[in-house]
């Protein structure tokens, strides 16, 4: 005996693949959708349609954009002279959040996983290294994956190939709990980081 | 300065509107969904869509169905003889997982609710009177809206206009918790509860 009719089955399947989404969630939020009007439901599907076929790489920092490129490599006004290198697009988030950094950013979508098979190949570091040869601008770039092994890895990783260019290369602060994820750092922590960076 | 592009910003406000998904689960999810594949992404969005386009009111019990009358309403093999009435269409689905009953529903989609002006002509009560009327097969109808006082008002409505047909009218016995809701019940309770209904 099914327990669903197959639409609403497929939903609830759909919707349990989010992350942090069980199957219960998955079935309260289904039966959320259905009690919504159809403009409203048919809006939340365009948002994924829309946001997946608009969103691109910038072809220079490597964050997610719907402009080439994007609104903070094209802004002037930020501080040119600096590069925050972080592993996720989300990342840039959180930094921009605490509205202290002015600089600009790189994109790694990743980081150097020795054990995974995840090389300096393999991640958006080439376009980095482009960026660094191109300008003078650039004074320091600013390693702000996160503080776990493969972040560490990249981390080393760029220390190495950077500073030979006399650029300096610096390592947020451990403020940020060693093992963790700044996706649950508080703005407070992150700011720390920020300012007790050191070179590596 | 914009913190995210158009459709980024977009998709996370359209997720953030879902039920229990606050403004960081909603970027998690959002992020998520772009890295997804395209496929995978769009096929998400399309099962909402169709969903919502596939998934009408069944005519006899006004539960979610892809056809008409309900896979439950034309399944012959099951208990002609008891209707159990619940508030929404995931109660159906809370009966269904506990696989004891065996017996049709009545889905009201709301309950009697006097101080919110929500009276028996606003819910789905019409078409299970006209349900009692045209088959004497049906015995028995279980009142299982939730154990709040919509509820409660719904069941004693129920109980006053279905006795004098001489079908019996019984209600789930609390075990499921006063002021509670039947979507965070286990099934060991729901199925105390069926046990030790009573007529009202």
């Amino acid at each position: 005996m099914q327990k669903y009719s197959e639409p609403l089955s497929r939903l609830i399947s759909e919707l349990a693949k989010l992350p942090g989404i069980g199957t219960r969630s998955a079935q309260r939020l289904a039966f959320h959708i259905l009690s919504l009007g159809d403009e409203e439901a048919f809006s939340l599907a365009d948002s994924i349609v829309t946001a997946k076929k608009e969103l691109k790489y910038c072809s220079v920092c490597g964050n997610f954009t719907d402009v080439d490129p994007c609104i903070i490599c094209s802004n002037g006004a930020r501080d040119q002279s600096v590069i925050c290198v972080v592993g996720s697009p989300k990342d840039v988030v959180f930094f921009e959040r605490m509205k202290e950094y002015k600089g600009l950013y790189h994109v790694l979508h990743g980081n150097i996983d020795i054990i995974n098979g995840i090389g300096p190949e393999d991640i958006n570091l080439k376009s980095l290294f482009v960026r660094l040869q191109k300008s003078d601008a650039v004074k320091e770039v600013i390693v702000a994956t996160n503080p776990n092994i493969e972040g560490e890895a990249t981390a080393m990783y760029l220390a190495r190939a950077i500073k030979p260019t006399g650029i300096k290369v610096t390592r947020i602060a451990s403020g940020v709990p060693i093992g963790g994820d700044l996706e649950y750092t508080d703005d407070a922590t992150l700011i720390k980081a920020m300012e007790g960076r050191r070179e590596i």
